[in-house]
């Protein structure tokens, strides 16, 4: 197919249809330039960016796109950490940041209906004047969409105890690849009519359909929390100390691990008094009816002690809370202070294998003489190893790539998966087979064709180009 | 197609491979007879029974039956209210409830591994032994396989605070309809590799592929519970209750309903001492930490006195909280004590509509000369209205199959669903379309013809035949 014409003809006939304000419709390269990058590697300019604010504006784009054969490629705010928005082979870009017109709570059913480029975190803040929350919340909440977190069915440090995007999920309004708009699912918990495409969709990268609203379950919001701050001199020790804690039978809200490397990164940047000696340190949130989290404070401070914990603080104020979690939110700034190019990974391990893992990255940092920091979730085991680099430093650069194949090598090995929460995209398609075998990467090949025969949403994703090697220098 | 003449030749091939045992090959038409019903209607004889206790015997006979255009009809223990397992075009029942070998939990993973005849109780007493729970709780569960548990996505009184079947499913193993045997998803909470073939499989109704193994999640057991038995006078306030429940930020874990017909009929057949003059009662469980559910208990008789509640008790031992259960669960047995024939619906609606259901149905109870009884898991609007009848009397059926499409007509009208945990199956196929609209269905269709292109998985459930209706005499 000729994409540049093709894209030049749906244009044309989308003007016609006087449909779009022309505001909306962006071509110029200046403004499309824009669109090219999202938060990880790559560089594709779009043909065009059209701003939809409609479900029949996406419809009739769509439906002349799927007769066109011109790619069709949605995007929330690009804070993608896998290639998701990219529009790998031009055609179009659906920009949803500008439809954020529905954000409504129905505090009596617990649920909220919300446009595909409302900010996630305003789902949250809107939820909470009704004493209710929307849990996931991914690192990025407070700047992309809940279309895009949809689309790559976002985690973040509440999944260990409140699952992710997907669990929050009731209903979809889609447009598909030949334009159709179709509910999926409804506003109920319990829904077994038929099968479920909701579930489908949410986490499929925009290569099934394109979603246009969602309904989302909202939950009570808890009366209070606390924060802790655990320090170990040992990190096989914290991995020990987790499994204490949820033996327990307690399940905290957060659960973050920080190791030694991530610790000197933060206090070269910005001393918070963190002791750089210590090989890792949890910080964990738990969060209830308030007489059950103090009870429950001790018993965590119990399940430390006797793993090995050098020292348990617990947070005496919100501000102390806060103080705590400062050093989590640092470690990627500071990270990139020590060279520019930083690679998030998020390969997950079953929880009981998170030492082990920790081992292996060690090795492999070692053999490949890289600059390696390792935080993340701890309690659900969905680490993020991240690899600092320079991008202008090709020798560097295949050592990463070298190192980042490995890395899912261990997380598979160890039963894992490549991908916790970031998605597949580009960055992770050439080792899906690795994980899913020919047969289970065939299964899903079979599903993208059926809803999608013509190749027009988000071509390039999740789905490895033959012979495909990660690549992580720019192109 | 020629079923007959098919399914005797896949059983010559299968027995000249002599992989399965003799035993284990049921052909005689008096073992045949016991797999033509489920707890539904309908009857249909299979050509053959076969009790597959391992992934390659199963992948062996779908490969066959693929290869002949034999129907394949998975089946537990039977207990399915929408005629799931019944082979209504012949061919071959796979009776997995032979094989339940494997039940193993993994405690410091916090998942269970099991195999499809495992009975779903036998997970929970298992995940008891380490202070943890499965939590999905259909009232079949002591007598029903996790396999049909997860073909149907089947949910329960728990649904409320822990979700459904589909919640807890963190990977499966399957047979595709043509043989090939394929894991989807793993072991971790956290997991964004493709797409989610795991929660699509659970709940299709045996359509999509056949599961032989699956890895649940587990969560810590709650450490204690409270039961509460609420009466009201007027029906409309206990709606009132329940939402200033959840309002307050308290979750019950069950929160059941019965009406005056349910306690009526109770009480003739088995006397508890419940008044059968209030028109409903409110049957709550909360569950968590001792100190937390102590303070909540009183904030629930509270909302509940506040909103018209004529009389709030608290079990004061797990005695007393087993006794305020009984009445639940003796509205089965006693209302098939007026008439023979139960016809349990599960149509559900969104939570603040309860009210206006329960005014529907007694508009559809009174237009149609029908017994008619509601009770169910009112915290997520999961209503099971029940008719009673006499299956012998073909005017009264006449009836009952309009009253049930009011039923389901009247839950869509709200914004609610045909099935929120008994699943479609051969009963609810008919109404399809009025929920999904034909673009809907087609989409599903879709996906159902791009895994299983010959047909032979489950054909006849889920999808209506053209002109199909609702029929609930035996055929």
């Amino acid at each position: 197919m000729n994409e540049n014409r093709n894209a030049t003809e749906l244009v044309q006939r989308l003007r016609a249809k006087q449909l779009i304000n022309e505001s909306r419709i962006l071509t110029s390269l200046s403004d499309r330039a824009s669109y090219a990058y999202d938060a990880s590697f790559g560089h594709h300019i779009p043909e065009v960016v059209i701003q939809p604010t409609a479900t029949e504006e996406v419809s009739e784009i769509v439906t002349l796109a799927n007769e066109l054969h011109v790619p069709v490629y949605p995007r929330g705010q690009g804070t993608s950490l896998s290639g998701g928005p990219i529009p790998v082979y031009g055609g179009v870009v659906l920009d949803f940041s500008q439809w954020d017109d529905r954000l409504e709570i129905y505090p009596d059913d617990m649920i909220a209906v919300v446009s595909p480029g409302v900010i996630t975190g305003h789902i949250d803040e809107a939820a909470k004047a009704f004493s209710m929350m929307y849990p996931p919340d991914p690192s990025s909440m407070n700047v992309s969409t809940i279309g895009g977190n949809l689309a790559e069915n976002a985690g973040g440090p509440r999944g260990l105890k409140y699952g992710v995007t997907k669990d929050y999920v009731l209903g979809l309004e889609i447009v598909t690849a030949n334009g159709d708009i179709i509910r999926t699912g409804g506003q109920t918990v319990k829904n077994v009519t038929g099968y479920d495409l909701t579930k489908l969709i949410v986490g499929s990268e925009g290569t099934l359909a394109v979603i246009t609203e969602a309904t989302l379950k909202l939950v009570p919001r808890p009366k209070a929390n606390k924060t802790m701050l655990v320090l170990f001199d040992d990190l096989i020790d914290s991995g020990k100390a987790i499994s204490a804690i949820l033996r327990e039978g307690i399940t905290p809200s957060k659960l973050e691990i920080m190791d030694q490397a991530s610790i000197k990164a933060v206090e070269a940047y910005q001393p918070t008094g963190l002791p750089i000696d210590v090989e890792a340190l949890l910080l964990i949130e738990i969060d209830g009816h308030p007489l059950a989290i103090e009870e429950e404070a001790e018993q965590v401070r119990g399940c430390c002690l006797k793993n090995g914990a050098r020292e348990v603080q617990i947070a005496k104020s919100a501000e102390e809370a806060s103080k705590f979690w400062q050093a989590r939110k640092l470690v990627s700034p500071a990270i990139v202070q020590v060279k520019p190019t930083k690679i998030s990974e998020d390969a997950t391990v079953p929880r009981s294998k998170i030492p082990e893992m920790f081992r292996i990255l060690k090795e492999i940092k070692n053999a490949n003489n890289i600059d390696l920091v390792v935080f993340g979730h701890a309690g659900d085991g969905n680490l993020h190893p991240n690899i600092i680099a320079d991008v202008r430093d090709e020798e560097e650069m295949k050592r990463v790539e070298k190192a980042v194949g490995e890395i899912f090598e261990a997380a598979i090995e160890l039963g894992g998966t490549l991908s916790g929460e970031h998605g597949i995209g580009t960055m992770k398609a050439p080792f899906m087979e690795m994980e899913l075998g020919a047969k289970g990467l065939a299964m899903m090949k079979t599903v993208k064709e059926s809803f999608d025969p013509n190749n027009i949403l988000n071509p390039g994703k999740i789905f490895p180009e033959k012979g495909q090697k990660l690549v992580l220098r720019d192109g």
